[in-house]
């Protein structure tokens, strides 16, 4: 157990905030809700993106960049939309500040007052939609297929170092289409390249579905999501992609000329992941001794740790740690020789545990002279004596190892805290003791949907795709149901 | 010369605008003062991004991320930077929105008042060292180098795209120091690497010097600059870099303990370059025809497109065509085929010209026939016809020689463009007649730079370094003066 650090059994809220901000990933900052990204943290995150990135250009998307500021008209053209996200942001009255006459530092100057406020994006549909008006008329504009890389702020009350900021970083895809199905298609694909980044980067276990009416993004038909489950039994929704129909079409007249010469309005999808990602991150994985990262997303994969006394032991075993370093490199991986002399080994080993990197190898005089190393796995834990010359081959093989491992161990827990249930009690009772995600019949209601949230604080997390559906009756009102869906309590 | 696109003769400052906007680099939006950067415009601050991140993380720098807002009190901590920075900004005050009683849209609550105002951050020093206050108590704390990637806003009254937004996108690097040495060896590695990314990727031959008193960095004790010179003879700052002594660990109390136990304040530098680049680049080398691209920036560096009559003529060039294209890729470079039927080769061969490409290759069905290409580049506008079997290995190397082409047509010019004078008389004449950078002899001071600025709107760009000094008079007052400076104006 790392040492300060509360266990996941005393409180598993508790080891979640102390964890991210031991192991030098974010913290608070002097501004209420919003967090600084410390330089460990952050090189994550760019990990995250590089993928993403890749994985968004190989399906045919290109970068672009749109204001932070949106003039509050705007949110008020699509209907829904303002409801779900004008109201708690962060608005701007006033261009310029002013000294003040008492000598009191500065002031806000009240004769630069905007004529209009402009509010800092929390989503930016809006500006984006009135700017495509302007790139679409015909449908050779169409698809047109764009992301952006960028902050945006959501005013909330109660905060949660990358779960719930106030500010955050995320990408936003907003594409536009000439036909409903080629949209539809779209906010799918990208729904499954989330899945893709987050199962096969993060080695976090996704369930792929669409949320009910009442969870939809303001503005949507329809909304593709991907669930995945925390250690604590809790869900945690890491991606989602809308099918926005002509919804922001029509509110921005965003028309083109089809084939035939007729004007249509333009078929929508957008789609986006946050830092929260980072937060799904930690929770899946770590443990009492801190973060446990994939080998995919590490920005260090393996530490080697010099044991030694004096001097001439140093240079001797640096000799071998720099070789060994050397060559494990040159197949490709992100090694850190840390030979610092101002820190002793017991804290270093300590210090990348917390830090969840996934192997560290010791070096000391005893290993050179048996031409052996120390070996041992942050995701099990265990050690393993490796010969010379073998230990590159091993090491690199652990990644994909450990990057499997990681998981499957997420797979299984989230297996083993997935249950199916036949009646309300049950599910009650399933929630209460074991948490996870409930599957159970639902009469498809936003009635039953709201009576069971505030019964049991679980929500429906989503209407699982790629599953068999299986009628019934609704656990609560008896009425029938097409398929089963999935509750949890959320974060 | 490009169909629309106004001369650089006719009117400069036009030309620039208009070829913004017909390359897709960037527009206007609906929001004041704020742009839109279109995917072929982000596509190149993306390649310029991706080699300055990895010149800084070269020279031991690691990104982080640092909040969007900065609270009113924090800019009234350091004198001359609240002069400086928090006139001219967005001031959040509100952080609701609410449905108008009268059914009028959304209002702002007034309710929801914020008790400190927050202003969008101009620039990070201010939020990041009351962060470093909390990161560094010991010498093994330093050296700290930090950058962040992010969205600045200043409020301007005359906005131009790229050149002068109320919002741009930059990095700004934030470094800590043990001590002063340390910290202006920084600020001066900074300003040499942007130098070299400048000279080096982007094409553009620079003058690095520092600023005079007048022209420093509010905050600064040091300003570094780097100067280029623009084709219509004015001047434009490309980059800075401050040494900012001890200033804002004063205002922010951060102080370390050194070797020998004794507490001191921490010795900083701040470094950024911004989205501005881009319109250095564009004025640059951008001809009457539109953009001139150098290859290493450029998002396509080759275009390849189809002659043809009919579908047979069209497959068997496409089919030349897309094994050109594959041997090209192979060799690294970033190729398209623009094999759009929607339209005609002369509309192509004018739309990559207007976009800077830097070469285009036309493959018909006389060339295979013939079994050549022909190859124009963008720099000279020259077209040879190169073999079959050749053509890999010359477009290649012509990269390299555009490249150079670039640099050395831009450094001719500024040569050119580049007088020495030696009284107030020929100063003005040459700056109304030929402008560029004008070598002369001032006293130091303020009040003569003030009466020059105001007579004749030119201003010490800056006073070179890695130069000889040599001692004269001031041009204005006939005082001694240690060394020429340079001045121009400036955009």
């Amino acid at each position: 157990m790392a040492k300060n650090l509360t266990t996941r059994e005393q409180d598993y809220s508790k080891w979640y905030n102390e964890l991210v901000i031991q192991a030098d990933l974010a913290e608070n900052s002097g501004v209420r809700g919003c967090m600084v990204i410390k330089p460990y943290g952050y090189g994550i995150w760019e990990k995250m993106q590089a993928e993403l990135d890749r994985m968004f250009k190989e399906t045919g998307h290109e970068n672009a960049y749109f204001p932070l500021f949106i003039p509050k008209s705007y949110f008020s053209k699509e209907a829904s939309h303002v409801d779900g996200f004008a109201k708690e942001c962060a608005v701007v009255t006033h261009y310029r500040l002013k000294n003040d006459e008492n000598g009191k530092g500065v002031i806000v100057d009240p004769d630069a007052k905007l004529e209009e406020e402009l509010i800092v994006r929390p989503t930016s549909e809006t500006i984006i939609w009135d700017t495509y008006r302007k790139w679409i008329q015909s449908y050779r504009d169409l698809p047109l297929l764009i992301n952006q890389w960028a902050n945006v702020v959501r005013w909330e009350m109660r905060t949660r170092l990358f779960l719930r900021t106030s500010e955050f970083l995320w990408q936003e895809g907003h594409t536009a289409h000439a036909t409903k199905n080629e949209a539809i298609a779209e906010a799918e694909q990208m729904i499954h390249v989330y899945s893709d980044f987050v199962e096969n980067y993060m080695a976090v276990p996704v369930i792929i579905g669409v949320k009910t009416e009442s969870e939809r993004f303001a503005g949507a038909i329809e909304t593709y999501c991907i669930e995945a489950l925390m250690q604590d039994g809790k869900a945690l929704q890491a991606g989602t992609s809308h099918f926005l129909g002509q919804n922001f079409a029509k509110a921005f007249d965003v028309k083109f000329a089809n084939k035939e010469g007729k004007q249509d309005y333009v078929w929508a999808t957008s789609w986006g992941v946050s830092t929260r990602l980072m937060g799904a991150l930690v929770m899946t994985h770590s443990d009492d001794n801190g973060l446990v990262l994939p080998p995919k997303l590490a920005p260090i994969q393996v530490v080697i740790i010099p044991i030694y006394r004096g001097d001439e032991e140093f240079d001797k075993v640096s000799e071998v740690a720099l070789e060994l370093q050397k060559e494990l490199r040159a197949k490709g991986l992100r090694v850190k020789f840390d030979n610092r002399d101002t820190q002793k080994p017991g804290w270093k080993f300590h210090q990348y545990e917390l830090k969840g990197v996934p192997v560290r190898i010791a070096v000391g005089p005893k290993d050179i002279a048996n031409g052996t190393f120390e070996v041992a796995r942050r995701d099990t834990l265990k050690k393993e004596v490796m010969l010379k010359n073998e230990v590159v081959d091993k090491v690199s093989g652990l990644m994909d190892e450990i990057q499997k491992n990681l998981f499957s161990r997420a797979l299984d827990n989230r297996t083993e805290h997935t249950t199916e249930v036949s009646n309300y009690d049950e599910f009650k009772q399933v929630l209460d003791t074991k948490g996870g995600f409930i599957s159970a019949h639902w009469d498809g209601t936003l009635e039953t949907e709201e009576k069971i949230k505030n019964e049991t604080k679980a929500t429906i997390r989503c209407i699982p795709s790629d599953v068999e559906k299986e009628e019934g009756t609704c656990m609560v009102t008896g009425k029938p149901s097409r398929e089963r869906v999935l509750f949890a309590k959320a974060y």
